[in-house]
Parts: structure tokens; C-alpha cells; sequence
């Protein structure tokens, strides 16, 4: 505890805890996953407090555990034992909004949402948007390269993220990309720091792109089906046409009562699945969608241009996964497959519950193939239990089988990790334990994620 | 000599060049750089000619110095003394085209534009489209992460790439990214070797995201201007206000001429500077380009929906480089500032012609803030003279005093490394030798060049 008292003093008062119980919120994210138990928390509030970390935590030989929101799904945040957990969630500026170059810099804590509201004032908007938008970070969104509902016309986070700031595991600084549309000179460090899971440094600051925000208002197709592969066919086959939906979600059954359970929601619970998917301007007509979802045999189909309907019904989407908690611990997957394969997809997944008798609630970004199927099992256990592990092999397995991916957006964490022999072959696995060799040679930046 | 002849016997009838007049063709890129004498060439034809090509260098010590179309304005691709050059051109495959999941999987000596006509038959495309792209290859385009006409609404070619089928140093092959639109499973490690410029391994196949082609006919609007700095406002009032142009390009007078000079065009050449911009969706109506055009005090702006018009506009476009090309030597400058600047960049291009009584011809990609200024200087000179040097030093320095970039869409190759340090930090150029040092220990990969 000499080591900690060290750090304390040389930085600003108030910004270390060591405090076991007061630890325990900052070492958490919104898995089951077990944390460690920290040697301190440092609640960082400029860059020159986490440069002051990083240097000590080299010094000592201690891990460093990176985190923002703390609203990871896949444990990439929790705390190690002995780690130092560094908090950037109070670096909540933004340091620039420059709406001329349609782009701002703004520190890692800023929320995500926050920035997107920033932005609309003057007539442009942050596009990446988690279901969790609320209550994540910018810098958690880059350190996973989190999706959201948007993506699916608007690209990934990493597509936003022009240049960052990072700190080094040898406490140094660098500046990465720029504010440039293009640039080549030299890797794409900005591109290989996001989605790095804080494993080859910290983010404490990014130049990130905004874009124009719609002009009119959104216009809102919500179709229902009378099984889960119908409403898969419909994404696929919207998508399949060249469409370019602003959004484009399927819930099953399961989830809508999920919801229906916790928040009484006004819509057909009875419905195998159903589809939420909106456009934002003329090159993607709705009439176009709606017709999409009908010929993939919708029971029901509707277009709406009110706008707080459409809000209501997106509401009633980002609350799959605070639903989904309320019935017990959840495993949340991420899969993502090539979009055509969407409709085998679900149904691969419906296969799996039956055959294990586990409980499967699914949600999707259909538009982009990257399915949520969350597996349920009881609240206290540390680990699912071995119907739910096998249920879950399954379904990576199939995944897999038809040219996808464990992980569309949440990231690997420590809970995808086991599976990830299965995606990566073994010379893409060295590459990248060479690559966090090359940077982290003592292995400090958030040991046993990510890779 | 006895290693190219043992060279020869691995390979397959007729992979190897040894003579030194055959060679010259295959160790030159676009630019003055004076190539070295190689060792041999390879002309390989699949990945398995690589494999043995990389192994045999990797046990001979001898560099490699991959190659396309040898289309590059760097110096990317000049062979070094004692190299093997490793021509990628006669991989020619497209080895796949699933237009359910828009993307193709293509060898890198396949042709852009022939990618492009490829995927058009099923109401697709290829978006990105250097002014090279009849003569490109992907592969090139890969390595120096290409920009083009269409990348203002479109994206580079990093935002084309899904997977890449890569060799490394060692002769180990590895398969990054996939099928999938989103995948974060470990390090990104396909966009990092997009712009690596061979420097970290050769890349023998590629997974590409095609779009959907614009469904109506473009509508192109043309505008001339008094002064090139307003030829820029218009351009970045354009951007600024949230449109998204296909194409948005300027031309300054001394280029048309140039132009004029080799295929004489009807098009007024005494105009200061003209904008060629292009809408393909009624996102973008052609109205609001060509009000922008008139607010900036064009003096002539008309719109055209005439596709053949359209083509011939483009025609003269692309032709601005091999137009320059006539005139003398060319460094072709690649510079990228932000959007807003771009006003401020073009007059700070005219005051170094200017200062040092100079020629520059400037083409650019004007809605990303990408100018092409050609300094001309005499054939036969394997240099620019000082005042050619003092200039395009005055060009670099303003870029980065703009906030801007040395390379946009060009990359580093082995021009543009001296300038390297007035735009990288110390600090980042130590990250990417780390990873250059990670991927390449002996520095076999095209040794050098990029960094």
C-alpha cells in the first residue's frame, strides 16, 4: 500500500480510491463476469493524470484496467486482481466542436449521446449509437469499436474516429490521424487503437467525424412475422436490394414479452418476430420497405411518419437488454454473419434453445447480420451453466459455419476469449500477440482481454 | 546468380525475369525516382508463387519489393539494388462476386476499373476509383489505401476492405477480416496493412465491400470562377453545408491547359479554376450544388443531365496527370487539409508558384480537401532543382500548418519520406517501426519506403 500512497501523492487530491468496497463500482461491467479485486482506482480528469498512472503502474509492475461507463457486454472492463483500474469517466469535455470540418474532439468520458445532441446543434450528429448510447462512453465505444442502431447506414465507430490521443504503456503521448478526411502517411494507428480493448494503450482524447443529420424527419416501417426466419428474410432481402435503411432491427418473441413484462408496451407480443426499421432521406423510400416486408410475408406491415411513435418504438428497442437482465444472468451474444445468411442464422439459434431447452431471447441489427441472442440462466452463478455453455457453443459454431464472427461490436473481453480459436486462425493470433509484444512488452495495458 | 536460378526451379516455368533490359519495366513506378538494379522478378500467378518468392528472400536476406500496375506517384514500388521485385500484376482472378452480400474476393493484380464493370452487372459497385483505375491494380490500391473521384461520398479504399488474404515476411499465410460488414474480434489488423505499402507483407487476395450503384443517371454540374480560391470556397461551401456530391473536383487553368494542349477540349481554358461536381441520388439535389457554385461567385454554372457529357467531363478530368506528365518532370503532391481550409490551401499553392517562379498544375479532390499540386521541372533531372524543392517544402509546411497532411491518397513511398517528420510525431514514428520491427525483423519488406 506504499506503492498506492506513492500514486496518491503524486497526483491531485481526491483522484485515487483504494477503498474496497468503494472499489467494487469500478470494477464491474454489465456481465456476470467475477471482477478482481483492484489495488486502486484513479479517476483520471486530464490526460497528465493518466500519463501519471501509466508511468507509476510501469514502475510497479501493476496491470492497468482501463474503463469508461462500465457498460461492457463482454468483461472487457472488469478488474484483475492487484490491477489498477483507471477511470476516464470524468473526462467528460468537449474540447472542440468544429462544424465546418464536420468533426469533434472530445475527451474519452464524454457520453455518447451527449456528443450526438451536441452536434445537432448545429445541424449534424455523431452517428454511432449503442443501445446503451445513454450511459456509455466515447472512449468505451472506441476501445470496442461499438455499432448501434445507425450503423447499418453510418458505419461502425471506428468509421467516425479521424485521429486519437493515446497514452502509451511507457506513459508517452502520441497523437495519431488528424483532422483530415484522408491521410496516409505511414499505419493506421487510429484504425489498430480502436477495438484494441485498452490492451496497447489509453485513450484520452479523439478527433472523432460528425456528419449532416437528416434533413426531414424519419419515416418508421414496423412489420410483424409469423416466424423469426420470415423476418430475417425481409433484412436480408431489404438489404439484398441495395436499400439503405437509417436503421434496421428484428426482435423475436421472446424478447418483445421480455420487454412487454418489464414496460407495458402497446404491440403484438403474440408475433414470432418483428421487424423496426426506419429511413432518413429520399434515396431509401419507405414505401420500398414496406414492400420488402410484406413480399417476406409479414403478418402485419405499417408506415408512420410520427416522430414520437418512432421514438416510442426505438425506446421499446434499447430496452432489449435492461429487459433481458430482469429475468437473470445474462450470457449476450454477438454474432454477425454475411447479411444473406441472416434467415439460417436465426434459425440456427432457435435450433440450439430447443435442443438444449435453454432460454434465447434475440435481438438484431438485421441490416448488418449482427444478432443479440441472449442466453438466460440463474442469477448468482458466476459461469452459465454447462445447457447454456453447450447452447452457446452452438451457436458461435454456426456463426462461424457461415463466414461470420464471434463478436460484431461488443468486443471479445474475457467471456469471448475461450471461443476465439475457433474464429482466428493460429497465424492471425501470433500477428496480433506480436503486435501487443511491439507496444506492451511488459503486458500491463489490460491483461487477458481482447486477444 | 546460382540463388535466382535455384529461385527459377522453385517456381514454375517462366515466373523469373533476370535480365536486366526485361527487368527495367517492372522496377519503375509513374514518378522520376530512379530505380535500382534488381536481382530477378517474379511474375507471379498465385499465392503459393508467393509463398516460395517470400521464403526464398527471407532465407537469401535479399528485399522484396512488391508491385501492382506500377501506376504509383511516390516511388512506392521502385525497385532497390539487389531486390526481388515481386509483381502481384498477373494474379488476375476475380475468385468470387456474391452480389447477396455485396463483395467480391479478388487477386491484387485485378484492374479497378474492371472490378468495377464486374460488379455493375449486378447492379453494383466498386466504389473506389483513382484516376489510374483503368490501369490500376487492387492491390495497389490496397497497399496505398487509394482514394479517387468517388471517395468524397464513397470512402477510401480502407473502407472497401473486409479481409485480406496476406503473406508475411516469414512466408506464413494468413487470412484477416472476412465476410462480415462488422467484426471486432482482436486487432484490426485488415486496415492495417491497407496503406502499409508492402512494408509488413504481401497482400494476395482481398475480401471488398461492393455498394449498390446509383439507380438513376447522375446530374453534373459545371462552374467556372473568376480566381481559384473561390473555385475552393465553393467546394468546401459545398461540404459545409452537409451535402454529399459524388464527385467533387477542381481544376486550375495551367491543368486545363495542359489538358487543352494534348486533347483539345471545349472547355474555356482563360478561366481561373473550375469546378466539376456530380450528384448520383436525390439526397444531394443538383440545384443546391450549383446554388453554392453561384453564391461563390462562379462565373458560369450550368447543370447537365446528359451522361455522355458527363463521361466526357470525367474523360478530362482523369486525364489531368498523364497531361502534366507531358510538360516535364512531375512531383505530384498529395496534400489534405481539412475541409474549411481548403480555400486558404489552394491560395498558399499559388504563392509558392509564385515566390519561386515555378510551375504547378493543381487538380483536386476538393471535397475532401485533397490538392494535387504538379510541380514541373525538367526531364532527365532525377531530382527537382532547389526552386522546385523550396517550393513544394512551402506547399508541406502549409498543409500541416492547416492542420492538414503530406499524403491524402498517393502515400509515402520514398518522395515524400523526407517530409515525414514535419507531420509524424517522434512518438508515432516510433509506433510504427515497432510494428514494421514486430512484423518484418529483417526488414525485408520492401525496405525503405512508407515509414
Amino acid at each position: 500500500m506504499d506503492a498506492v500512497a506513492a500514486l496518491a501523492d503524486r497526483l491531485p487530491s481526491g483522484r485515487v480510491i483504494a477503498d474496497p468496497d468503494a472499489m467494487d463500482a469500478h470494477s464491474r461491467d454489465q456481465t456476470y463476469a467475477v471482477p478482481g479485486e483492484p489495488l486502486a482506482v484513479v479517476l483520471a480528469r486530464d490526460t497528465s493524470d493518466v500519463v501519471t498512472a501509466v508511468r507509476w503502474a510501469a514502475e510497479h509492475r501493476v496491470p492497468i484496467v482501463p474503463r469508461g461507463g462500465g457498460t461492457g457486454l463482454a468483461g472487457g472492463a472488469t478488474a484483475t486482481d492487484g490491477c489498477l483500474v483507471l477511470s476516464l469517466a470524468r473526462m467528460t469535455a468537449i474540447r472542440e466542436l468544429a462544424p465546418a470540418d464536420q468533426l469533434a474532439v472530445v475527451e474519452p468520458g464524454v457520453i455518447t449521446a451527449d456528443l450526438d445532441r451536441a452536434a445537432r446543434e448545429h445541424g449534424l450528429m455523431y452517428a454511432p449509437d449503442p443501445s446503451s448510447h445513454e450511459i456509455s462512453t466515447i472512449g468505451g465505444n472506441l476501445a470496442t469499436n461499438a455499432g448501434g442502431l445507425r450503423c447499418v447506414k453510418y458505419g461502425v465507430t471506428r468509421d467516425s474516429a479521424l485521429g486519437l490521443e493515446v497514452v502509451l504503456a511507457d506513459g508517452r503521448v502520441i497523437q495519431t490521424g488528424g483532422r483530415t478526411v484522408k491521410r496516409v502517411t505511414g499505419y493506421d494507428l487510429t484504425g489498430l487503437f480502436v477495438g484494441s480493448e485498452g490492451t496497447l494503450g489509453v485513450i484520452t482524447s479523439a478527433t472523432v467525424r460528425l456528419r449532416p443529420a437528416p434533413v426531414g424527419p424519419p419515416v418508421t416501417v414496423l412489420a410483424t412475422f409469423g416466424s423469426v426466419s420470415a423476418a430475417g428474410a425481409a433484412a436480408a432481402s431489404i438489404m439484398g436490394a441495395g436499400l439503405r435503411p437509417s436503421l434496421l432491427e428484428l426482435i423475436d418473441r421472446a424478447m418483445l414479452r421480455a420487454i412487454d413484462d418489464w414496460r407495458r408496451i402497446d404491440l403484438d407480443t403474440d408475433t414470432a418476430a418483428m421487424i423496426i426499421t426506419q429511413t432518413d432521406g429520399p434515396e431509401c423510400p419507405a414505401e420500398e420497405l414496406l414492400r420488402h416486408c410484406e413480399d417476406a410475408g409479414a403478418d402485419f406491415a405499417a408506415m408512420s411518419t410520427d416522430e414520437a411513435e418512432a421514438a416510442a418504438l426505438l425506446e421499446i428497442r434499447r430496452l432489449a437488454h435492461p429487459s433481458a437482465e430482469r429475468l437473470g444472468n445474462c450470457l449476450v451474444e454477438d454474432v454477425c454473419v454475411p447479411r444473406s445468411r441472416l434467415p439460417e442464422m436465426v434459425g440456427r439459434v432457435e435450433r440450439a434453445a430447443e435442443r438444449h431447452g435453454v432460454t434465447i431471447l434475440t435481438v438484431a441489427h438485421a441490416g448488418d447480420g449482427n444478432l443479440h441472442p441472449v442466453f438466460i440462466f440463474e442469477r448468482g452463478l458466476t459461469e452459465p451453466p454447462p445447457d447454456v455453455q453447450a447452447a452457446a457453443d452452438e451457436v458461435f459454431t454456426a456463426a462461424i459455419e457461415l463466414g461470420g464472427t464471434l463478436t460484431g461490436e461488443h468486443g471479445v473481453g474475457v467471456l469471448k476469449r475461450p471461443w476465439l480459436d475457433g474464429e482466428l486462425e493460429p497465424g492471425v493470433r501470433d500477428v496480433q500477440r506480436q503486435i501487443k509484444q511491439a507496444l506492451d512488452p511488459d503486458g500491463l495495458m489490460n491483461p487477458g482481454k481482447a486477444i
